[in-house]
């Protein structure tokens, strides 16, 4: 019935997706495995993509020839750059989409990906012969050949739906879990754990009364996560914040007695910056508010999100709760929130390419490695599509470092660290933030995506002409002079002091009240020579000029840590004749398998004299 | 956490969905009751509406206020009219639909009805008190109030997948099946059973060579369903047929001992008339090839529907006896066939308004009652939601006779007659469907709908210009004359006898080789008559002048029949009185309580005889 793959997926979320388009787009034959290709790319918690960190991920992904910011531009309902008063490194593009679009986007991506095939049925078991996978068999009873397997299970595996004192089985509520693949693993000797996530209550719009809101409209100007000019909808829907108070945290804490959460029900441990309210009211039990974002779940839709108020309290508390915050005091509710346990595997029991240490061409990817967030898994789904490709064609791995991008410091932090709870990307957990920016995704992976097969010449040459346009508008301003009398009413207007002598651009555009565009605007030469780029040129030219210093440090610092990562260790490296590692040092050397000595550096219990020791073993 | 409502509906599909609109029309306070609010209207089986017989359905609702036709006009992706060639009375519109917009447009539409509230959840029981229905109980535990409860479970209930020898429980495909409800039925009297229906595999449509099929493509000139004049896509997508072989039938038969239709597996019977190819092939041994259907899900994607193959053989089995299709030699499955089994109950547990006999209140609709097809289902749930807002509102109830709509002879012939395995309309079924037309219903229906309220004065007022402009136009031929000059060279061109002398319009457009399009475009006073009035209104001129005569017998037989169809019986009747009746036949009219003595006439097991008994008795 099946001929062999290269690759089967088993899951169609954000993970699977991006694993499936990637490893197809490479050339490998993949088969997507899902239980129902009715919720293909479904959204199970909010209906938005990207946000600090994520967005940068987003467009990492894009830049490397993935499918999520083309798909999140096509069916976004509104675009926010967060962040945009600090720094370059934090903005952070965030948008609003629409649930069903988004689906039916990615599901027309994937349909129009020559090498994806598609089958839907539960895989209950996987193939395995020796210490390999070949395949997977499927709940019907159909056994499918592959030469690797990647799995992105998310929270279907085994999946407990809890809502109160109530709980039942469920990968997603509505929707069956998924049974068979954890006790196969923990047979074959895998790590298993639980964790536990959750979802608001949905709301009926109509119920709603925005008046007593703030309104959040998307930027006028709005930009984009997809590098490849996708055509954005032109219209935009706002979102509305509002508040919990004491009252509604009186009620929820009178449902406290029946919360799965604090009676013990819920062993798995939740994500702990996106708390459920109860945890939230719990912890931080001097704030008197926390903030609701109100989302709208699509264009046509009247079904709201209630961001913020994850609960998996008795439905009757939630919803008494929620008729206290302003603005939901005739609120209909059209589903309840819930929480879900489900089965993870530690990450550490995966190398930096996201195939197990324990089974040959077997490779996990997003919440089954314990990380939560759509953009955390999509780029997870990523790299072990292209490293399930590479593989299973003798290629070589693909491992992004930790100051190239986001993905990379992701990867190495889930691989050499392993996680307790779910796994959420921050722009704190970068050491090089300064770097890995949105707005230079492009510039910082294209070309490596370009080599692997992934990225067009047409879209290499797109950036090549972004990096030589914005160097040579640096280079203009770093050569050309602006006199007084052409400039000095521009810089009082912007209260900066005036300028006594002929001054270069490049030094005007490094005082913080000035901007590219009040420059482009008041002096001709300049508008000139950038006449023709696109502002994504021009922003970078501005960035290059604003954080240059900033940059050149941090580049240094690169290359001096970079040393250490430079440092391979052979994967067979015996720890045991290093007498004077500690023990602890030793077992967990000998568990991560550290790929450089930077790596080795980052295990928790592993020591600045133990690396000194390994350091000194390894240069011989 | 909920008001009281006038009426829940239980469950989000065609019947429901109809259900939930037209009692809220009315000003029922409504609650949607569903498991998935992502599967609302979700088309389980072919993604086409209407049909022969359905497609005056879906008129007939239309004509009411239902939302059937207006939600199938904006999906269409191809339009046909079927059976033109033969007489108006069998011109029944079918359309294919994106299954995806389908979901999404009712959706929308319920969305936008003001009284219709949604909840999402599973309702595993009814409160019940004596012997009236007041609310229901979900899965999780909530109690909801309401003055009266719509079930419209489909196959749902206890709901069995079978495909070759695996079975697993489902309501459908990958969607969990509903528990409780059945046995608490049975437990307050209620009768149920088992019934099957089945669905065929789901291909890529990429891996399907086109060349060698039939291409069938959409009406040049489109109709539409919906009388409110709804916007059409544009653009159509062509259907295409193949046809099965000897050698696919063979392969299918060495399945034969696997497949659960065969080995005694599957209790519930079948769709007659939709058969599995494993059912065509065993009851039509002497016929070499069968029909497939290729029916495209949509507009963007490319998966494909294979009409006519519908089968629970094991999956290897259905691959490869599809592969010996031609145009299916490289085909890639999506999904597999399978067939299910699910509850239903015996319809003569109905009153004629939908509402039980044992139990007040309580409405049941659609595939519970023991029918097929989205377009049965819609209207009987169209029905129920109607009567159901009647009955809280101590109204009148709304039953259509077997002479006004097909509506009415489904409804009539299930609650009169029940039936032993899933029930589909025919146009043989009604014996006055010379009067049933897909043309007419707004005529029959609309005027009625509107007295109810489920029809604006603007809709009214466009059905009575209708009226009132085809009689014109009638009257206008009618009267007027044509010299043999003006029209003998278009008569001749036709091949009919010119005139000798001058002819009534009205004669030569009864004949046969004319049709009113001839006339209009070569005599000039009857195109100037005609202009300005839309299409529908000359076409039904046409079809009064064409069809006549045999209107007027069959009103004739009509109002004969009418007498027995107006005679009341009192439902307290006590046939007990009625020594002379025959066992069976007094058992039955116990059963049944029929409302009329046309009723009467039509329970199996009553004879004429004994009609002619209860006759007497009534006119006293």
């Amino acid at each position: 019935m099946f001929n062999e793959y290269d690759v089967i997926v088993v899951g169609a979320g954000h993970a699977g997706c991006e694993a499936a388009a990637a490893a197809a787009n490479l050339g490998s034959k993949v088969l997507l495995v899902t239980m129902n290709m009715g919720t293909i790319a479904q959204m199970s918690c909010n209906p938005a993509m990207g946000g600090v960190a994520k967005g940068q991920i987003v467009r990492e992904i894009d830049a490397m020839g993935g499918y999520s910011g083309i798909v999140t531009d096509k069916t976004t309902i509104q675009f926010r750059m967060l962040n945009r008063s600090k720094g370059p490194a934090m903005w952070s593009p965030r948008a609003q989409n629409d649930r069903l679009r988004f689906h039916e986007e990615w599901r027309i991506m994937l349909e129009n990906t020559p090498n994806v095939d598609f089958f839907q049925d539960m895989v209950s078991s996987l193939l395995i012969k020796g210490n390999t996978v070949y395949g997977v068999k499927t709940a019907i009873g159909i056994e499918i050949k592959a030469k690797s397997v990647v799995l992105t299970n998310g929270t279907f595996l085994n999946g407990l739906i809890h809502i109160g004192e109530k709980r039942f089985g469920g990968g997603r509520m509505a929707e069956k879990g998924a049974t068979g693949l954890t006790e196969q693993l923990v047979e074959l000797g895998f790590e298993s754990g639980r964790m536990k996530t959750g979802t608001p209550p949905r709301i009926d719009g109509r119920s709603i009364n925005y008046a007593v809101m703030e309104e959040q409209q998307g930027d006028e100007d709005r930009g984009r996560f997809s590098y490849s000019n996708v055509e954005l909808p032109k219209d935009q829907r706002s979102c509305y914040i509002t508040y919990t108070n004491e009252e509604v945290h009186g009620i929820l804490k009178e449902g406290f007695d029946r919360s799965p959460m604090f009676t013990g029900r819920i062993k798995g441990l939740g994500p702990r910056y996106c708390p459920s309210i109860e945890d939230k009211i719990n912890r931080f039990a001097e704030r008197t508010r926390h903030q609701i974002f109100v989302e709208p779940e699509g264009w046509n839709t009247v079904e709201i999100y209630v961001n913020g108020f994850s609960t998996s309290l008795p439905e009757d508390i939630q919803y008494k709760a929620l008729t206290k915050i302003p603005g939901f005091e005739n609120a209909k509710m059209f589903r309840p929130g819930y929480a879900i346990e489900y089965d993870f595997f530690p990450p550490t029991q995966l190398n930096l390419t996201l195939e197990t240490k324990r089974i040959s061409n077997l490779f996990f990817a997003g919440q089954i490695n314990g990380t939560t967030g759509y953009e955390e898994a999509a780029s997870q789904g990523f790299i072990a599509g292209i490293n399930a490709h590479q593989k299973v064609n003798d290629l070589h791995e693909v491992i992004l470092k930790r100051s190239e991008a986001y993905i990379g410091v992701l990867i190495d932090d889930l691989v050499t660290k392993g996680t307790e709870e779910p796994y959420r990307m921050f722009t704190s957990r970068a050491e090089h933030r300064l770097l890995l920016r949105q707005d230079n995704a492009d510039i910082r992976l294209t070309p490596y995506a370009h080599q692997l097969g992934l990225i067009s010449d047409e879209r290499l040459e797109i950036v090549q002409n972004k990096v030589k346009n914005s160097d040579d508008i640096v280079s203009f301003m770093r050569n050309k002079s602006v006199e007084p009398g052409e400039i000095n009413s521009l810089l009082q207007e912007k209260e900066t002091s005036p300028i006594q002598q002929n001054t270069k651009v490049f030094n005007l555009l490094s005082r913080p009240q000035i901007d590219i565009a009040d420059l482009v605007n008041n002096y001709a030469p300049l508008k000139e020579f950038v006449n023709g780029f696109d502002k994504e040129t021009i922003e970078q030219a501005e960035i290059k000029v604003k954080y240059d210093s900033y940059f050149e440090k941090e580049l240094d610092m690169v290359s001096k840590l970079q040393r250490m990562d430079n440092q391979e260790i052979n994967p067979e490296f015996n720890y045991d004749q290093l007498v004077s590692l500690s023990k602890e040092s030793r077992e967990k050397l000998k568990k991560i398998k550290p790929r450089t000595l930077g790596q080795a550096s980052r295990i928790s219990g592993v020591s600045p004299a133990d690396v000194s020791v390994l350091m000194v073993h390894i240069s011989k």
